[in-house]
């Protein structure tokens, strides 16, 4: 598999470059980046996509939602298959994904962990059986430095939770009181800050007999990297169209 | 619901009247017990199922398996739906259960839990689909008046995961060496003993960047009172048949 | 040991009157109730302290804080030393305690349990030594029929961090926001409710190379019987004064 | 503070070499490596201790045990305190450490991590005050590349609870039987291996109302580097003796 990596100098490339050159059958070609000379990478980085002249299998995108036109154009151009892990696009920037995606095939997900979107299918499956019985509570913890809480995983949990039950909860982000029991409806959501933790995620369905608990550890920005290499290997070959993730698992 | 419990002053019979005490729509009408006068119960309670005048929806037992006979007469001969609870049959035994299934609807699980039973449903599921890239071990954990180690139900998790894998793990159960690393066909199944525990499992898929954790843990007895009422609520009005708690959730 | 049971048919009387019939060298020889016909005891019951004719090594109270005067009474006018697990005395019963403590031995704690107390006294140890280099939060989990949140316990264990620390953290109850990074003083508190969760605590240090958490789980009321027994045990023979739970362990 | 970096290319090497540069007031000035050309280190790197020109204030060793003689010759020659955090040593290099000790201050421990020493000291308190109620068990997880089982720290911790409990603990690696029950003197120790898992211990203490678990999990290599650096911190100004990561915190 020979892989063009968007965006080999940000901090996901970098982890990307790393592991791949520990596998085997799989090699970066080349890599693009807007400061092509920051690392000494063990292939070519341009600046700009249309220098590339390395013949490839696949695209795989950890840059920024800005750049997205000139990866569109180059996948569209070359036939070559998207794997876009960016995050942050506008209504307008996902149409354009979807109209791409029309004639060459595009993997997109906002969370390109295996575990995390094999959970959020599990979730979506068992909520409607637990929730008349069990209570839901969601907990996640992540680094000091993390500014938004709770962390969008979680709330991908709970979407897929709630999706699942028709969107009756009611999102509860901290109790705090002397006189309240807890409602039926609440799907409490508690974010814990501490140090360097990588990412932690845990769904508890608590009852009335038993307490079932599905928990996911990133251990290192590894996770990612490892899930952008199984839609690349999933995508290639593929029809066009839009895929996630959970179409990979 | 009327419910015939045989059984009745037994540990889990006791668990039941106190649980069905404190619902709606659902009563005890008699109970049958080898020692009738045991406890002040507040329905009557026979020495044997030939006594019984009482018209009932639903036997649930929780007695043992020496007593099957007399169960599944009754069952044939009133047309009443069976919820049995008890284990240890022989093979012998189970193909009487499979015989009178022809004729009356009868549920029997190993484990009447409704978390530890959708667990191994979900198992079987993901097993195969994170087998390539996950490590797997079972951690369960137990009082320390237990006598079997490993606990049945970490058995019947760890068959669970096995069987979807076409039976090709092999199980360990305990790591003391200096040399050797962990085969991949390994499954670590782990027995912790300690004080009052009620029972606690966990199933470990530790990968690269990711652990994904599916715990359960019981908080008393209460909870295989849950499930056989489920279950007899499931039973009733169904048509002849064997049916599992895997049917029921 | 010859213990009167004080409030011998309230829930935790129960729960006493079970555990100590199981144990050798420790007896209920009677107990006081204002409901003193409400279940079968195998000790006599009354219902007023005055009415006690039996000789004993202790008294154990559960009953409620009204019932002060009478008690420390009983105890003065017997030398009979006391095992106080009542909680909300007002100021001015807190000084009548510790007034009869002058002439007799009495032992009272907020909770009972001789694992939340060890806790507490490592909290208070290790925090200072931590605190510089390990951000602290705490999580506890209580069943969904609880009213107050955070936990009793809980604000136990943050108070003992915090005095270690000179009251210098900002106790924070949930977090739900966009751009704001952990302080360093905070102290997050969580309150997760659900089913029937017995009682859990978690204190986690969470620093950037490593994380540290202790966790206590209650099983179930069982414990507070466990912790006033030895409380009764340590009390016995002891000078006149005012102990804990602190003392105990 | 002025380090010299001895196996500055080593793992561990270049994990101080990266932590140490984000932080003010310290600094490598240099490093020792047998390979001194492997990495692009931002500080001279010699073959041998005695090309070191720089004058530093302490020595960190992340090398190997067989470097012992050179790096004590340094030290006593230069009046350099020493941080040894190399392990393997035989019980004659123990002597050599300890007659250079008479001369200078030198800190040698097992594990640098500072959860892991003071969770030590915690473990060695209470262990005698829980024994005669609590079960106590050990579970430790790693990755899948580890050759030996338990982990060391796992036995570490082991040794401290057994160490006092005046050694009566009988160290038990896994249970598959039928018809045991746990027997009171039982440590039950557990190995469990999977993935890229950094390092996880937990001790559990089991009672009959109640559980406490102490639990450490190693975020990443990091926790060693932290370790090092604030045994340096302690040991510079130090009288001479040898120290132990006990004394740092």
């Amino acid at each position: 598999m020979r892989i063009l990596l968007h965006g080999c100098n940000g901090k996901m490339g970098q982890v990307l470059t790393r592991i791949i050159s520990q596998m085997e059958d799989i090699k970066v070609v080349c890599g693009v980046d807007k400061n092509p000379e920051k690392f000494n990478n063990p292939y070519p980085v341009y600046d700009s996509l249309e220098k590339v002249k390395e013949k490839v299998d696949v695209l795989i995108d950890f840059s920024n939602h800005s750049a997205l036109d000139s990866i569109l154009k180059f996948g569209l151009d070359n036939k070559v298959p998207l794997v876009i892990c960016t995050t942050g696009f506008s209504k307008e920037e996902k149409d354009k994904i979807k109209e791409a995606s029309k004639n060459i095939p595009i993997l997109n997900s906002a969370n390109m962990s295996i575990g995390i979107n094999l959970i959020t299918k599990i979730l979506n499956q068992i909520a409607p059986i637990l929730y008349e019985d069990f209570d839901i509570e969601i907990i996640e913890k992540h680094h000091n430095q993390k500014l938004d809480s709770p962390s969008g995983t979680a709330l991908m949990l709970a979407d897929a939770i709630n999706s699942s039950l028709n969107n009756k909860l009611e999102y509860v982000y901290g109790r705090h009181s002397k006189t309240d029991k807890r409602k039926k409806q609440e799907l409490g959501i508690h974010a814990i800050r501490g140090g360097a933790i990588v990412g932690e995620h845990s769904v508890i369905f608590a009852g009335y007999g038993e307490v079932i608990e599905i928990n996911h550890t990133a251990l290192s920005r590894d996770v990612f990297a490892y899930g952008a290499i199984k839609g690349a290997k999933f995508i290639i070959g593929k029809e066009a169209g839009l895929y996630t993730m959970n179409d990979v698992i």
